[in-house]
């Protein structure tokens, strides 16, 4: 199923010939748009009559045979190497894809902020109006899935609940020697966890992204990978988001495990947590702002008594981070469940993950991934949410 | 030891005071510069006095402690959120950028070329001058090694030479039923031999790039990675190249094996491609340049009456790509071993990969990786050069 375009179309209007991407294959949009991908940039421009390619030599027999486009041309037909040497690489480059939207009719395009500038300024010395579409549409288009990429995030999901279960059963077994964990006769450590999860990953089909293992004042800080043994009664945070290999798309999930006694503040955060977590996934639905979804954790925590960015913009502790994002090609894209989140659509596909932080008791977040539907959501996440294993 | 780049304080002479980059910890200038790793994009500004980085207040904590610079600020410093509000979300980055190099007395930068258009326009807006740098002063820096990075570069190789043997063992236990390879009781496909370098290589703490596993006819586009069953008798070209996850510096090898019978033409190939590879070693040292090193593979190619994009820019069989590149922080970077490629220094570190490619025949590759020294190279590849296994 190919995506709908047609808002790209809408986007350009009277005022643009083309929408024009200049990058590698990793770059999302660029395989949205061109459907192919290359370690090397190429260039992708979209008008409303097809999607036309300008690829390296090397790139050429593959693009003619993968791409979504309607066209494929090489650099080499525009004496790529000859006007890079005599002009320089960036601008070389800029003249280059000048006279290739020529040969398409295009003479204005939108680009995305990230655009690349060499490319950019050669297009503007050569005539071409170059502006940055402030509104990202293809991020916007790319938003809104069709079935055939759900299916493709619930298949990394399924993968991401093995994995998980992988690393939770690893917990489970482990025994307490003076307060670390053992497994086999040695201590149990973030990056064996990891390691865990990486092979099962592997085994499922999904690239080994990075994934976060984090134990008590680690987990404290959102973005802190883990690592060293890990103990008991402390809460260990696990994130893993993979991607599967072939499909690209990605799925998201995170749960907090304990073995041991959580003390009465990381139980009353756990539950805190859940609670918000509900609260979330009800306010969930076509119409309602990621804005609104936020603001019902915000609520949850507030009323708590615990500190949010809300409630103070410079907190360090507390509930620190947006409630979520979408999730995709990428495995942070558009919707944005955050103060600034815009409403909501079926067929976004979204995590909520609202966690509390704080260096003196540690982290805990719980992190599901849906999908909105006409009326609500979807849970894709099958993974029971208890903290003790 | 801290990479030299004092190099970058001439290339800015007296018309600029910083040198600006506006990017996530994927990009590898960024984390060479900055000495630091985000998922989202931050900026870093190198001027004669320190390295200035703006991050999120999500990363700042880490970035204060992990990265190389002299001062670490906060987006939410220059009001960030408000701005981006206000502005849209590219000028409104672009302005806080500015009144971050303002209060580091920076009024005109140099950037790369792929530094982000939407970034750079709103600088200008602000009048701050936004210059691309065609030198593309830090991926030369950045080719010239410190002697810890050639060391991450042997420890990524020595996975790598792991991963292949691995990989090679397959094939050598493999009985041949009706010409296709089988393990196992089981055809033995390119995935699979894939998957067991992936593992291999994750038990190495290696991530896992691209693999290419690529037999007959598939072996003869070198981009393809190759699928379904390994036949007898036709060339398998394995070429790997990961990432040590620790230090994210790469390896590259390829090698090509053929298990029964290979024909004549083959054998001839695969000789000739031996005798290419050590003819671009022979010529490498101080001095030479990539271009040099590239034409000691043309010649062996075309002496032996084979087509190479040398003697045909339009070939499309024969030895149809340069001989090699650097490898560091990407698996492709500076300096370039083709007809473009400039002079080599003692400690860069490159790859010498000839090869040879006709869909009736196959395609047969041989990759080494060495390091420039004072006086010639030292060679990191510890890899038998054997066809048949």
């Amino acid at each position: 199923m190919q995506p709908d375009l047609s808002a790209l179309a809408t986007t350009l209007g009277a005022d643009h010939d083309g929408y024009l991407l200049d990058a590698d294959g990793t770059d999302s949009t660029q395989r949205y748009l061109s459907g192919f991908g290359a370690p090397d940039p190429f260039v992708t421009c979209y008008t409303p009559d097809g999607v036309h390619l300008l690829v390296s030599g090397l790139e050429y027999g593959r693009a003619k045979k993968e791409a979504r486009a309607a066209t494929v041309s090489r650099l080499s037909a525009y004496d790529y190497r000859d006007r890079v040497g005599e002009l320089g690489r960036e601008t070389g480059r800029g003249v280059v894809v000048a006279d290739f939207l020529a040969d398409h009719g295009v003479e204005s395009v939108l680009v995305p902020g990230r655009f690349p500038l060499g490319t950019a300024d050669g297009l503007r010395e050569a005539g071409v109006t170059v502006e940055v579409d402030e509104a990202d549409a293809v991020a916007e288009i790319r938003a809104v899935k069709t079935p055939e990429e759900i299916d493709h995030v619930r298949r990394a999901q399924r993968a991401n609940e093995r994995a998980m279960a992988a690393a939770e059963s690893l917990l489970e077994s482990a025994t307490v020697v003076e307060g670390v964990l053992h497994h086999d006769g040695d201590a149990l450590t973030s990056e064996a966890v990891r390691r865990e999860i990486e092979l099962t990953l592997l085994e499922e089909g999904c690239a080994l992204d990075e994934t976060i293992v984090a134990c008590g004042a680690d987990a404290a800080d959102p973005h802190d990978r883990g690592s060293g043994p890990l103990r008991a009664d402390e809460p260990i945070v696990i994130d893993i988001f993979p991607r599967d290999t072939e499909t690209r798309y990605h799925a998201d999930m995170t749960r907090t495990f304990l073995k041991g006694e959580p003390s009465a503040t990381l139980r009353e955060w756990f539950d805190l947590t859940d609670e918000a977590r509900r609260a979330a996934l009800d306010a969930v639905e076509p119409g309602v702002t990621g804005a609104t979804v936020h603001d019902a954790v915000c609520d949850v925590y507030e009323d708590a008594g615990l500190p949010t960015l809300r409630s103070d913009p410079d907190a360090e502790t507390g509930f620190i981070h947006s409630t979520g994002h979408g999730v995709g090609l990428d495995v942070h894209e558009l919707p944005r469940i955050a103060p600034d989140g815009a409403e909501l659509e079926p067929r976004n596909v979204i995590t909520i993950e609202p966690g509390l932080y704080d260096p003196d008791v540690g982290g805990v977040r719980i992190e599901d991934l849906v999908v909105v539907t006409e009326d609500g959501y979807e849970n894709l996440t099958e993974y029971p949410v208890e903290l003790v294993v």
